[in-house]
């Protein structure tokens, strides 16, 4: 069915863009890229040529090297540009930036800022393609398609299931990325977190805000952990990383109001004995190491497609 | 004609080291590799295994991605050293670590320095090609390289031509280069800026110093704006921005001297509204964006033929 | 004879993991690696599609360009991922940052690290090749065999041999590995520095500690200066760099004491006129220029080996 269709997207900013189909498309792509990186000799020709510019206004290992693996396994050539050493500094807008960048023939630019809306405007300046690898609070799609690769792989299908999402909802852009997919492929999504951390108006993104994270929780096939970012007890959005441990940490408690094949999720990197019990999270439920790996596959997928492969 | 002349050079430390004829190899070559950068495969085998280190003493990202580009389009293997994380932190002298970069066999170390000279020093020790990519307030050759090949390329030739470099010509190494390749090339080069930003024995390289901008730009067939680094102010060498965009930047009415067909450079990156008005920048005339595109072209000439190319 | 044994280690954490015919094969191997780097096309396809990553905890050009230009020689794909832009400053694990690395399938992880023991850490929890590539004041092994190399290439054989170390025993990682592997091979190494510098128990590493620097050096074949690193005057391990120069830097009185045609060697970068004498470092019988040289044999050997080759 999905060898139909053809993707006709050039940039992913927002899993919104997205429809079922093209979707369905990237997973299946990722899933047949993924056996790839268990190869003796992990390299295919397929981006041979191709100039991959990783351009990072915001430190991150993960997802810098995981695009950056993902690249390279499809023999594409690339370059990192991180803002501590970029024109940024010098006072020259995004939109400059951008254009020079483009002026070097890139065919990609994957763009990681602290401001909600930054690949955007590039997209709208630019005709490199353009892909958001986490735009301050608004959205990390490639994050969000690797969430939900790793579901269905482990459950066969996302329709029907019920998701729990607990933590700073807010902040998340992995959280918006996850209740935008996860909803459109037919799951429900529940979140929870302090009252602080819980944005108005995500039922309009099609998520079930619960006000206990036992709410969320209850009957979940599947349990994600959002990372708390230490500075927020600082702001102050909750009082202490130990009261947050108490009421909204995903420990054995917990879980056992989820069902008892519930996966257990979390995007990286963890806060041990904060949001996630270590007991839970080297659990044999956790499918934490799967996302990671699933990263991989989904980014060769994604270079693949959005480049212009059938 | 130029298909007979050997590039004989091994090293490119300032212009004034290149003849006619090695300037003509040079552009000629850079227009010939120019395509290679529109293709959908971007790679040709030429400098395949051999090993590039880009050595920054300054942050850079425009300078250090389009040489690195261009190795990588040419098959060369590319390395990042910069400041930071060098043994220049630990107190080793620069002779030292050229000497041991060069003990790990690279065929080119391309250089960025603060200091004048640097360059220079490294390639009375070492065997190894070097670039100066920018030393102190001295040159930046293929910056020079890049605005004769993008004025070349809109102009069919440079004899004749008339160049105006407005700014703080004193801290410009591209102004330096560029006063050198142009009045090489039979272009005869005007240059104004405030009286703190003009040096002395400007004329020794050819260049004619004019106290009004307007001398500069009147009839000129090129109109070059440098960019004024905002910490000028603080020396200060200039009262203000907002003076020196009133007096120096380049807008439509400064533009109306110049000839009609005038076209207009910036080495980048730009800060709008003070040495360049928006409107000119982003206007018919520009050719700021081409002059990056050509920066890459360049820069995969200079690597074939410092490296041996024929 | 060496042809015969096969190599049946994953990691090179320490040198006392390995068997004298474990260094012999690594040593030769090295060998026959080095000409790689003296031909114009410095490439070969050996570890094709390989992923090699260097997680460097510690700032560092030297060794991580080293293990970077060994492993894009054997055609492998390398990643940098440094400390100040990795999760350890988001509160991550090492262990956790090592399975995420895991998880995206590299088949060599090289890691530097300030703590002693990370290495081991690390290889104790996941199934990647591990190298060291220097832990805290623990050891840099692929730093001894490189020495070793250099040491063989210019003597023949380590057997019998007498080696002098001089300098802040107590920190070096060099120091160790040097003292563990040509004691192994048969030769003997003796130890000198201020006393706050030596550290207790030396002699069960196998070396002899010497309290006047004369005596270490005394009929000596190699004498290896260690780095001074300035910050220990402020501890203050010595009371000044001039009084360090004074009795225990490496010039040609003391030279004069070790055998007439004694190798100089120095881990590098050097601090000129303090621990060694200009003079020496630039002389005739200085080999620390072969060392750096060396380095990237060595690696390539241990790149080969630790992932499989025979």
């Amino acid at each position: 069915m999905e060898s139909e269709h053809f993707f006709k997207h050039k940039h992913l900013i927002s899993l919104s863009d997205l429809s079922v189909e093209d979707l369905n498309l990237v997973l299946l792509t990722a899933k047949s890229f993924k056996e790839i990186s268990s190869r003796s000799i992990k390299k295919v020709p397929t981006l041979r040529g191709r100039t991959v510019i990783n351009l990072f206004f915001e430190p991150s290992t993960r997802t810098r090297l995981s695009f950056e693996i993902a690249a390279k396994r499809m023999s594409a050539d690339t370059f990192n540009v991180s803002a501590s050493t970029s024109s940024a500094t010098k006072g020259e807008s995004l939109v400059d930036t951008a254009r020079n960048l483009e002026a070097m023939n890139p065919d990609m630019i994957i763009i990681r800022h602290s401001s909600s809306g930054a690949p955007n405007l590039l997209k709208r300046h630019i005709k490199t393609s353009v892909i958001n690898a986490g735009d301050g609070t608004h959205e990390h799609p490639s994050q969000g398609l690797l969430d939900m690769m790793t579901v269905l792989e482990h459950k066969g299908s996302l329709e029907g299931l019920k998701i729990a999402i607990i933590g700073d909802i807010a902040h998340s852009r992995v959280a918006h990325s996850d209740i935008i997919g996860f909803t459109k492929m037919g799951a429900s999504v529940s979140v929870s977190g302090p009252a602080t951390m819980v944005p108005v108006g995500l039922e309009q993104l099609g998520a079930r805000v619960c006000l206990q994270p036992e709410d969320a929780v209850a009957d979940a096939d599947v349990v994600m952990a959002l990372r708390i970012q230490r500075e927020r007890v600082m702001d102050p959005l909750i009082p202490s990383l130990r009261e947050y441990a108490t009421f909204f940490g995903i420990n054995p408690k917990m879980l056992k109001l989820a069902k008892p094949d519930a996966l257990i999720m979390h995007p990286g990197p963890i806060n041990r004995g904060v949001e996630i019990d270590p007991v839970i999270a080297d659990g044999p439920h956790s499918v934490i190491i799967d996302q990671v790996t699933n990263g991989v596959a989904v980014r060769m997928a994604l270079l693949y497609l959005l480049m212009g492969g059938e």
